[in-house]
């Protein structure tokens, strides 16, 4: 019972590190307007990789979801035990807020840092609104979130089908997250996880964790729907 | 009968949403010559991202098309039946549509946008001459887009052939459609799919929508040679 | 006989329209300095996916060389027979010049395009001293092209060797030209492939013709060196 | 007893020109602030693309270490011999110094070439404090780096478990350093790996010389604590 919480503990608290840390650390090395920086890119692709690494290194172990909205769209799918839900989600919040204490004294290592609440995005936190990084409205950004969790879902479910290739799921789960923040990191700087946005929203306080409550409700619904989504799918024809 | 129709709406509305809405939202992120934005590398890589999740996802449903020029090579190449060309079309236009309405949806929850129909690539749709994002003429469009849709379908055809390495093919696939993007997003803005033209030239109407008929017509035809050549390839030496 | 000739000449048209083609058209869209453009991170993606995708649709086949330096290599390491070697360098020739012709095409659709011989890297060619990209010498031309054909080897011949893992090959060979790329292209505009080279300076003419002799001695010397390498490494300790 | 320690040397040097070479050769092509250049996306890229394309065509002769850091980890994770821990350790070292002696060649192929060893990151070495690319402090740089090992070591261990799928490990594995430079080369400009740090560093002298002690104490210990991690997790429930 310890091993797979310990397990979404640490899935988590790299997934957190390596998609937030590479946001705060990298994006705009060099300035901003420095193509040096990793950019959207490269913080798209840090997030995607911290789950395909993860995934096939602790997978084996907990099914390596690493994000509360995707242990309750896999129990609407009828993958996962609801009696596993809270402790997976303590576990995963877990390893969120440890990769963001360790990534705060990290970035607080360089002498010039200021992490300003009320700027948008500041420590790789989500938000709508006026915390929204390109300035979308809190109904494009319920939208963006829904569609995107629950389409995360549908390819987690596909891709761990029995029917799907084998082994690949890793892969084709973490690429996925990938593109989710290829497309919507100006609109909400992509959430599509409760855990991540707890993570950040805890040290700078101010805005982000007063809109904390949307990233959890609203990527938990989309991942539901994803889930049932794919689950009617597949009884279709029958 | 209903599962495959609805898995490739589904499939194709990912396809739409990911590639389309990262080139909307996320190319030119924080103003033009920003190298924060995602630019052409990023949309590339979400377009090819949208087949190969989408695909691992799916394919073993309907075989993950998403694509009207892609179900038209395999009839070509003798592994599609022609009776289910139509009732896929449909089903893939469907899910593209559905993806450009959603997407139009969450552009417009930022106050300043406005779409102009006349610009080269708004709304990521295609073009040729003057809707040609690098100004290509009518001439060069058509000889691209059928090359890159002729090649693509060698690709799927070659990727799922029996002799070929088991469960790679929706990798090789989708990364296939990344590389035509890294090549051709300059000259026609990159279809080599109906589908993903029409369900964002429907939105803007205009010369997007006039244009239309040529990304049904090239990518289909180059997507009927690319499927017959592979099928004479193999039975060559026989 | 036939067939895998034709694989061989279809799969070096891809590499060469591929990697040639995203260079040309689309590393400096936008004009110099605009980050929209693919710039060397997506020609070096785009090389290694046209043989990604290239040995995973046609390998079965032919091997899916594409290069007669790789086939060159491969006899060296005792993988490919002698009497095969003159056939495949004429099909990898062929695609590669058919490729160059397609591209003038294409690239000649846009009013503007004037190509300069006299310019390194002009229409994506190869070349050392004054048409080197970053003005390296010919002695480091020479260092870099042997290094990096040698390794190429190595990895294809490790990597296709029946202990590696099946089935990953065309990924680790086509991403071990993404790396090269990523390294080499200021030194060389990277060659490690005479058809390759061949394909874009016939029509160029000039300078990078003239060097074309270079871009087929030092790539088949490196990759016969890298070749008879992991072969010399496999009879250690035996 | 031979054979894998040339794998070692071989694999290490193609790590160390592959990674330095391409932030050596190709992160600023065109000139600081020029897109056209790799930037820290490509370094971080090809640093990965190394072990991907490394460990696909050596882990076979040698398990694919390539850095002494992660040999201790193994070690310290019960899956390598201590009594091989020298001579692996002796191999890398030995590749690395090489890789930076054919780097620094073809670097000096360029006129204007001059390497400044006070200045952070030159010759793509690493250091913190006045020597961190992004001015980060002695202790953000050991936590980062002890951090970044650690995990690095869990995703190594994790992946080439029995119960992982087989096959995947070298391209996570590889993906993972990919995602450790994504994040920290501002920082120490990532190392992990204390002879890729020695293989640079030996040439250049001054400043990185004197910290170089830095970069194997720190990135060891790292690596034992995430192989002894590992370990530990397995044996809970037990």
């Amino acid at each position: 019972m310890l091993k797979p919480l310990l397990a979404e503990t640490i899935g988590t608290f790299w997934l957190v590190l390596g998609g937030c840390g590479s946001a705060v650390l990298a994006a705009n090395f060099g300035g901003e307007g420095n193509p040096l920086g990793i950019g959207l890119v490269g913080v798209s692709l840090a997030f995607g990789l911290t789950v395909v690494t993860g995934a096939y290194a602790l997978g084996h172990i907990s099914g390596g979801h690493f994000n509360p909205a995707v242990s309750a769209g896999l129990w609407a799918g009828g993958r996962f035990p609801g009696s596993q839900l809270i402790p997976y989600w303590v576990a995963q919040t877990l390893g969120a807020v440890l990769a963001g204490f360790v990534l705060w004294q990290i970035m607080h290592g360089r002498a010039d840092v200021v992490v300003d609440p009320t700027s948008a995005g500041a420590f790789a936190t989500n938000g709508f609104g006026a915390m929204s990084p390109g300035g979308y409205s809190m109904m494009a950004a319920l939208l963006c979130e829904l569609v995107m969790t629950g389409m995360f879902l549908v390819v987690i479910m596909g891709a761990t089908d029995k029917r799907a290739p084998a082994g690949f799921a890793p892969l084709a789960i973490g690429l996925a997250l990938t593109l989710i923040h290829l497309i919507s990191i100006p609109v909400t700087n992509t959430s599509v996880n409760p855990a991540r946005s707890t993570g950040v929203a805890l040290f700078t306080g101010g805005a982000p964790l007063a809109q904390l409550w949307f990233f959890w409700v609203v990527p938990i619904i989309g991942g539901v729907i994803g889930g049932a989504l794919y689950r009617w799918l597949m009884h279709q024809d029958r």
